[in-house]
């Protein structure tokens, strides 16, 4: 390929790169964001997470399209890993972002009800989902399997806390009835969080899917073992 | 385009159709026997669909290679939409697997404990789920948006069942301390079908995108409002 032309499509990937990367910190803020209005009880602010989010979905249909312009022109093996990788990667962003408005409009819902002693626990358990974003972005940025392959490990620390936040709310919920829906909506905030790990996992994959194609993964731990245990 | 040429590209369009649409039969044939599960209490048939959800993510995997390769062979508008219509098609497709896979994963933690009274309501969203999914794989196959339009409008029904089932769900677990920890699993598992709903919904966009690219979609109704609702 002539040299002009070999420059034009690295720094439109490089653009693109760019676009993805502004999508996942877009992510990682409204999730951030998510996690604080639920402990300050600020339904505005939950609000405007929840309106925020079709920001992240119009830029999820946007890098798509021009991943797919991209895709057009580059026939390599190379670009074709790095096209679906990054229509994988935009698609995990997005629901990551999904699931942080869906912690902000679940915050409303549980603002009707006395504050719970679990919203840290909630909170401790979205500490480590931002901080998995943030780091399974990083390797995105530098095509760093070795950090994605951290990331996917990592996972297993934000089951283990879903299965514990899990347990001591049901434990709550047969000790006081009435916390029973404020607690219902807990569950479902701590499973979205624990959601948003596995779309980080994903994302480390197919960091591992860039960088080495088709070759198999390295092992690791099981997850969240709460949909197993009949046990609370 | 020469004639042969245009041939093999409208023949390999069609093999990648009927590999995404297997796929859907796949999902939805997946969906039915974990409702089954569910109402046999059968722990070895819900193993076995648990195993199953790997042959759909492997031909997610595939569907995506396949489109991207015929990606790089024919960039015309149409195509364009074709492709990322396919490619997000077959992601809602391998979702709605892991929903029917989680379904058939919790009722084994149900079936520890007595049969809940509730597992006919869940079965009948299950229904419509199932439903939704066989009538937009159709809608797909033919291209045919007015049939996409109603599947998109009927995700409402599934909602207001989904609502339904949590409410009554919370008010049993009120009344019963001991049925919180399978009523908790049952309240994911409506989740999870209420979920598959929204991803017909999606495919049932993507056909609208396929048909009538970037045209705004009409409007419709509202959805599940258990997680803005502060009442059970």
């Amino acid at each position: 390929m002539p040299d002009h032309i070999l420059k034009s499509h690295d720094s439109e990937h490089h653009r693109l790169q760019e676009e993805m990367l502004r999508m996942g910190e877009m992510a990682a803020a409204q999730l951030e964001a998510a996690l604080d209005v639920v402990q300050r009880r600020d339904d505005k602010a939950a609000e405007r997470i929840i309106a925020n989010d079709e920001a992240i979905d119009a830029l999820e249909h946007e890098v798509s399209h021009d991943v797919m312009k991209l895709a057009l022109r580059g026939p390599l093996a190379r670009d074709l890993r790095e096209i679906l990788s990054a229509i994988r990667i935009a698609a995990d962003i997005e629901r990551i972002g999904d699931y942080a408005a869906n912690v902000a409009k679940r915050s409303l819902a549980l603002n009707m009800s006395p504050p719970l002693p679990h919203v840290g626990g909630l909170h401790a358990i979205g500490t480590l989902a931002v901080k998995q974003l943030r780091d399974v972005l990083q390797a995105y940025r530098t095509n760093d399997v070795e950090a994605a392959t951290r990331v996917r490990e990592r996972d297993a620390e934000i089951d283990a806390a879903y299965t514990g936040l899990f347990r001591e709310l049901l434990t709550y919920m047969m000790e006081d009835a009435r916390a029973i829906t404020p607690c219902t909506h807990l569950l479902f905030m701590a499973k979205n969080l624990e959601r948003i790990g596995d779309h980080a996992t994903n994302i480390a994959e197919n960091v591992w899917y860039l960088v080495r194609g088709e070759e198999t993964l390295p092992p690791r731990d099981k997850r969240d073992e709460t949909s197993t245990t009949g046990a609370p």
